[in-house]
């Protein structure tokens, strides 16, 4: 396919509130419908076991997120909409990922960073309460992300160093292995519409001021009017700059009804009337939608079926794709081998490899035709010393090895006849 | 079942040599006979990863080392034999005690940190050519044994740690979500045969030392002839004290041919006859596995077949496993909960659980009857204030929370009201 991928989760911890709603969910339902794209979104049950064990709220959420995510107009027809944990080839991409990944680029990951500086600052061991799951958490994401090639990952800013990680396995894995991944890019949300909570910061669960996005229309009544504001009386005129209540409107009204209501802040209106319109223009467009919201949780089966559709679309995405990386790692049908099958392979020739390190050394090394390792050369300060020892190698075969043997370490169980069949083959290729 | 079980993993990155069959191989297929025990071999796959990235070779080693054990006599209808890359719930399952295991945990492996000190000593980044792989292999290895639930895992001194803590990974996934997992046992194996290799010392394919297990007969004849001796002429009165040569003999003979040659060694025998005496007792014992051997790699249909009904022997206890465990975390079909659902169980009680952290200090907490948590304690110097501290709750109700408020953090979402009416059905139950 030559559209492009996009792909976004959502960690199943909680309740979606009106800021998830102008945030993510309402926008990415509209990017779904563009023709030009093909959407991942997916339900990210083994993100959320990091933070929450408690098993009650996991499924729960995973119920409220997915019927929250259909009742705003997420077509599952139209994209793959799958729960994470319905893909067993996700947690077994993680330890392909995990064993091409550096661990030192793990530890500069900033929200295991936030933890450790988090616990320093308090006087205790800075690795208190910090489990390998938080440590280990951009390894599942680049599974999540590398599992359907994802080009595109929209995230914020303080996400993109995770897509740099997953970039960094993709690269990785590729190196070793051949081409099997596209490096995903982020796209960058600069503009995300962040909403004001009822205390006027962020809406944020961590900040405890949220409005539920299917609050029944009394309890969103209820928690609009508890919405801070000034004191100013009925009669005197008001600021729309740093009105939460303002700023909360706007995200759901038109331009012009904008206008309206900043004339009526500054004709005096009174707040209970204020937050009346805003309450009702939110019920307006949240209403309908709540509707189905309610139907589709008291329908879990109609959900669960939803989502399980959605895994056998990502599944056969993941499953042979699967098959393809066991493949390319080793981990393959002992019957596509035998002494006499690796014999009848030889026609392709040994190859040269040069590569950099995270150490800014460069290095060689010789594969034989099936990819074992022949020779492995040591650091070298630069590209073009590396170029020159292979040039060596391709000119003087195996006589040169004794000379060049500090640089050179042999593979295991590699004889130097092996070393000298395969320089030999090249040599022969060359002056064909 | 009643029986113990023992599990043992070989990692697939070599060809098994006569130190793995002494050491290894021919006790595990002795002890795989008892009657009173249930046995897993499988062949570990997913760790060869860790080390080894040429594909070719892991797929080489897998039949080798499969080919051996069967040749030496496993018998696939008697234990569960199996390819660890052939069971996706085991990388599933890693995931799941990656989130209960603390990172800190992980910084104490002795493997990781012989890497580290290696580095360091070399003057180079500590973390340099450390994989992710390396620093979360104790977590697979957990996964390897929690996942069949196994009582015994027989291992070596330098291996003890890992089976600690995978013991660390059961307390911690059963602290958190109820009785699941059997805390293995370390059986120390202090008795383990080590065989010196070709130079004298212990052989192992670090040392390029080995001498293969399955070396055809003039092969191995050749590396025997090639075997480390003192020059003492023929004649001469010979030293077994130190011999490798004699060592090896004894890993093969009885007592008495042990005698025999010791006797000759007095007499002066000649090396080249010593020699020829070792090879030919090797080889009585080896040829006819080795005839099984060659005959199992000439047919590497039959070892998948072999290892593929391993797999669904294995996977006939791993994949129900695997669903109570998700059951168990949150990973639920959505089918069985809904609010209907989530009324009808309030038969059972809301409860108060105390523990210890790693911090040393003691915690409580109290969960609802879905196992949401509503109050959680900070950390109490001893156990008896802590649950002097719920005493209270227990017997003043909601109307303490005040007063405890320094001690007490709530539950996410939770309403203070909630806490009242858990309290208040702990308290009714008791006084009924």
């Amino acid at each position: 396919m030559s559209s492009t991928r996009f792909l976004t989760g959502i960690t199943t911890s909680g309740t979606p509130h009106l800021g998830n709603y102008v945030g993510s969910i309402r926008p990415s339902v509209r990017a779904s419908l563009r023709a030009d794209v093909e959407s991942f979104y997916f339900l990210a049950d083994y993100h959320a076991l990091i933070k929450i064990d408690e098993p009650a709220r996991i499924q729960r959420s995973t119920l409220e997120i997915a019927a929250s995510w259909l009742a705003a107009g997420l077509d599952p027809e139209r994209v793959v909409f799958y729960r994470q944990s319905d893909v067993p080839e996700i947690p077994e991409l993680t330890w392909l990922l995990t064993c091409v990944i550096g661990k030192g680029v793990l530890n500069r990951a900033h929200a295991y960073k936030a933890a450790v500086d988090k616990n320093t600052a308090a006087g205790i061991d800075p690795e208190s309460d910090v489990s390998a799951g938080l440590f280990m958490y951009p390894v599942l994401m680049g599974a999540d992300i590398l599992m359907f090639n994802a080009h595109k990952v929209p995230v914020g800013r303080d996400q993109v160093q995770h897509i740099e990680m997953a970039r960094d396995m993709a690269h990785s894995f590729n190196h070793r292995y051949g081409d099997h991944f596209v490096p995903p890019e982020a796209e960058i949300e600069d503009n995300v519409a962040t909403l004001p909570g009822l205390d006027g910061r962020k809406m944020s669960k961590s900040y405890d001021n949220t409005i539920p996005l299917f609050a029944p229309r009394a309890q969103l009544k209820k928690l609009i009017a508890s919405i801070v504001t000034d004191s100013r009386a009925p009669g005197e005129p008001k600021d729309t700059e740093g009105s939460a209540l303002f700023q909360i409107y706007q995200a759901f009204a038109t331009p012009e009804e904008s206008s309206t209501l900043r004339q009526a802040y500054a004709d005096g209106i009174a707040w209970s009337d204020a937050k009346q319109i805003v309450f009702e223009r939110i019920d307006d467009e949240i209403a309908p939608l709540r509707e189905v919201y309610q139907a589709l949780l008291d329908d879990p089966a109609r959900i669960e079926s939803i989502l399980r559709a959605g895994a056998a679309k990502a599944r056969h995405i993941a499953t042979p794709f699967m098959g393809r990386l066991r493949q390319a790692v080793g981990l393959r049908d002992l019957r596509t081998q035998s002494s006499k099958a690796a014999k009848s392979v030889k026609s392709a020739l040994p190859v040269f490899k040069q590569y950099r390190e995270n150490d800014g050394q460069f290095y060689f090394k010789l594969l034989d035709t099936d990819g074992r390792l022949l020779l492995q050369s040591t650091g070298f300060a630069s590209p073009k010393v590396a170029g020159q020892t292979i040039a060596t190698l391709q000119t003087q075969g195996a006589s040169a090895l004794n000379e060049l043997k500090d640089q050179l370490q042999w593979g295991l169980d590699v004889q130097t006849q092996d070393i000298d069949t395969a320089l030999q083959a090249l040599l022969d290729a060359k002056t064909k």
